[in-house]
């Protein structure tokens, strides 16, 4: 099976793909999020992993974006905590180590644990935690250090000098595996969709919830983006809990699709969050 | 005026502070956007520009959580098409360029107009667009150059080589500008709110809604966002057209309280999107 994730090796979505599948997948590389969702639609890929939303940085439009008009179906939802680690080369000590290299929100995010355990070290800001881990593996010196997930360590042949050395809050982020059919009816589901109005009167997206209100549809997610048509045009996005072939929830996209100029279905899938 | 935006120089939230205040203001630069928030809340800054969303990439998690708990008002929203450069020393000529630095996005931004002029070009990602203009600056080498925008040209002492390379929709940002005291009444306003309705209970969202729906004030943008109290929890944020001193907003917002176990009005200010 081949699974489709924004590149370079390392990033997030592969490390959640990863946890996925337990190894049982071929990754497939993409330098977009945009390029990873085509490529499931083209079937060059059986299946995409894009991240959706992150309790620190909100929703990714980019995944939204391109879900709308893509021909691909959500899955599966995929909730994963994005720990950090000091990651080195073989032999290295964390004493020791005089340089650590990532990206600015990894090392903001392990901002106490530098001032605590390491105040004197440089830290030089990469594009990615990937790149980070590639370097220091690429230099080979026991006093250069990366921050980023652990399981960098096994991608780039590194060592876990400390782990969970972030503070605050763990960053839970949510991916998608998305592919060309969603999921069956399990009893516990969750549907994404997306509508677009094409009319900002005052009210229409509360007779839209209306439809699912009557009917005691949850919602657990509901968000604007401009349509980029237009500024002021708005699309929605809004999980809702239940399956697409539930009758009560087939009721209300009925009715949903009534009031708008456009409802996608995006996709039913086991909840998970 | 002391304005506090998220560093280093030349980050979009400066060049937003810039091109807002024309010049009439001192920058005070902190490492995370919370920090800018704080230093609002303390009266160690007059005023902080922060991130809020963007067309490509969503709504900024950590400004939203921030302006939750904050002792501070949202007094402008400052919008800001963010558009590339190719930047180079003084003297440098972009056939000569043989190595780019930029952040990532920024790249796969402006990968159209590499593939077509520059494509033999070494691209290094960096941490920021703001950290590839210094090191082009540092460097000081005709044949590197950076990808950012135009105004770190500026910022660093660079050339601008080429303006407007990025290629697709121009990525919208939306700043917002905070102080202790939100703006007076204008007649053409918006109001930011965030609630939490500590019950998931299905239809509490339309009824909420309800009470804008029923006086005829329409909503700009709707977003939930996990409350990070508890998976499930969610916290809804909410911007309306009309100024909290308006009648009906007052009365809607009345309502709003009633059936909420937290409201909190973000500021009123004047409509700029």
């Amino acid at each position: 099976m081949k699974v489709g994730v924004l590149g370079p090796r390392g990033t997030y979505s592969e490390i959640a793909a990863w946890s996925h599948f337990r190894g049982r997948a071929e990754m497939v590389l993409y330098p977009t999020i945009s390029d990873v969702v085509e490529a499931v639609a083209r079937g060059e890929v059986d299946a995409g992993v894009i991240p959706v939303e992150s309790l620190r940085e909100g929703s990714v439009g980019e995944s939204l974006d391109a879900l709308t008009w893509a021909d691909v179906k959500i899955k599966e939802e995929i909730v994963m905590p994005i720990t950090h680690a000091l990651l080195g080369v073989r032999g290295a000590r964390m004493e020791r180590i005089t340089q650590v290299l990532s990206h600015p929100q990894a090392i903001a995010q392990c901002r106490e644990f530098l001032r605590q355990h390491l105040p004197l070290v440089e830290v030089v800001e990469m594009g990615s935690t990937a790149r980070a881990a590639e370097q220091v593996s690429k230099l080979g010196q026991p006093h250069i250090a990366a921050i980023g997930p652990k399981m960098l360590a096994k991608i780039y042949g590194l060592q876990v000098l400390k782990d969970n050395i972030q503070s605050g809050e763990k960053n839970i982020t949510r991916f998608l595996l998305i592919a060309k059919e969603d999921s069956r009816r399990t009893g516990n589901d969750k549907t994404s969709i997306v509508f677009y109005t094409a009319n900002d009167r005052p009210g229409i997206l509360y007779e839209i919830l209306g439809e699912f209100a009557s009917r005691k549809i949850n919602l657990t997610k509901i968000e604007s983006r401009p349509s980029k048509k237009a500024l002021g045009d708005y699309l929605f996005f809004i999980d809702l809990e239940g399956h697409r072939e539930d009758r009560k929830v087939k009721e209300a996209l009925r009715g949903v699709e009534s009031k708008t100029a456009m409802l996608r279905v995006l996709g039913s899938y086991p909840k998970r969050f």
